[in-house]
């Protein structure tokens, strides 16, 4: 597996959605840099295996991303990304859930990479789920970013505006207050033309829905605009 | 100064409490490691600078430990200890306040060190202020701090009994589960005892109260009993 710090395009399959047949072949061939498993909800330990078994064989690095203990799988996954939600109304999800993890599953921390995430769709499942405070000034993420890498030493920020395509002005923001951490961006990625927008400051743009929703032949073009 | 990560002792003074003639001279030859100033309510730059001003010719390291982003200063200080509160019962005080602090004010990061807390006294200032979630057992804490070690990277896991003597167990607890984070012990000790028993467990205690309650002389006592 390349080094991840240097993946530019992520795909995001969510284990609580289908995928139509020959879809994994067409998603394999895309470019796309690494799968990364990854749902808000009811995402369970049996779907995620179902998911696994489906893309395993695909060549590609695969990657889940739990949003709880319950989702964080080791084995075959190249890496476990865990998110912390900085923004969120509840420490729960910036610290609890992960003292949870902690106490009741085994971890494997040479695997686990942290990410920041700062969500900024109010109406994603998981802005909802966070209640996560999304009214914020490309400042104020940019500033987040900054406490992620200088304070909390994390590997990962991740700009989440899932299910929507978000302002530029805040990846820009972020890019540039950013030294060593590793930015990802994510939302609304369904066009070459968006994916450039985000891929000149994203360190790395994450395509989820588009896959579902116009299928996986978008994918090459997203992947061709960020190389 | 020595490593920081060696002290074993820390003498916590407060910007907001009065000392008496001669106090500074008598806790500078008590032994301690290193004057850590810090409040929680009522501090202000002003009363800082005060304090500062009293004891920067002590001889001693002088560190500070701010409540919030107006208290962080850097002038004059070998490091700026940056708490964070795991158990608080909203973001603000795990991530929030430091998002202000990056956008509002100048850092230098070289300077600071991170901090893990873990609030155990609901009665006190800092458990009001945070609403801290305080009834947790010794695999809670622990839980915290492999949290703040493995997945947060930070330096430092601080047990805050501040006020009251906490239980031994959780010290216990977190000293067996922490790899390289450094642990820090404060709330209740005034007596060679009580610093033995914390001593034993945490890297570092920290004796704050008793220097206004029972005088310096207290200091000397407790130095000696983690050498």
């Amino acid at each position: 597996m390349m080094n991840w710090k240097e993946w530019r395009h992520i795909t995001k399959l969510d284990p609580d959605k289908v995928l139509g047949d020959g879809a994994i072949a067409e998603i394999a061939a895309s470019g796309t840099d690494v799968l990364m498993l990854s749902g808000t909800l009811d995402v369970t330990p049996e779907k995620l295996a179902d998911l696994y078994d489906q893309v395993r064989d695909s060549g590609l690095p695969v990657v889940v991303e739990p949003a709880d203990p319950t989702g964080a799988r080791f084995e075959g996954m190249d890496l476990v990304f865990v998110p912390t939600v900085f923004n969120a109304a509840h420490p729960m999800f910036v610290c609890g859930l992960h003292k949870e993890w902690v106490q009741h599953f085994p971890i494997d921390w040479n695997k686990v990479v942290g990410e920041a995430y700062v969500v900024l769709n109010p109406a994603s499942s998981v802005g909802k789920l966070t209640h996560a405070k999304c009214d914020l000034t490309p400042e104020e993420v940019a500033a987040y970013a900054v406490v992620a890498e200088k304070y909390y030493r994390m590997p990962v920020f991740y700009i989440e505006y899932s299910g929507t395509y978000g302002n530029p002005a805040v990846t820009k923001a972020v890019s540039e207050a950013a030294e060593d951490i590793v930015v990802f961006y994510g939302g609304g990625i369904n066009s070459a033309e968006k994916a450039a927008e985000m891929g000149q400051y994203a360190d790395a743009i994450v395509v989820g829905n588009a896959v579902y929703d116009a299928g996986p032949a978008v994918l090459k073009d997203t992947v061709k605009a960020v190389r």
